[in-house]
């Protein structure tokens, strides 16, 4: 199977790499913007075939290793 | 507008970050992952508020800044 996790940070929490792009991009001349937070995005291919199991084995996987669940949020997709 | 971009290395491109995720993941006991790939993932608010106009200014800036495009693609969705 594959899973699609997306890490973001929480609300709240202050995101320098996402003022940095805005600063970046209002200097590209895209003055628009207001607003920017970076997050990850992870593919997994799984040997596991049933999708509850993946995404149980993907969210411990996200617990342990793939976000930080002080400070970020992570939602998994399983296809 | 809310606009939300996915960059992903295209297909054939090497991911040793991936490839150091799953090992990690190995250690901690999840053995049934067979490839890990790692992208971006970027919110934009922008002050554009047509969804066409909003979506080609995004694909601008992923053109101009937010992507690598000999090497990634990206995906836009505005909401």
């Amino acid at each position: 199977m594959l899973a699609k996790v997306y890490v973001t940070l929480k609300p709240g929490v202050l995101d320098p790499q996402g003022k940095a792009v805005r600063s970046s991009l209002a200097s590209l001349g895209f003055l628009g913007v207001e607003d920017v937070r970076l997050g990850k995005y992870v593919e997994l291919r799984l040997a596991e075939t049933d999708p509850g199991r993946a995404r149980a084995e993907v969210e411990r996987m996200c617990e342990r290793l793939l976000a930080n669940t002080v400070i970020e949020s992570y939602r998994v997709e399983v296809s």
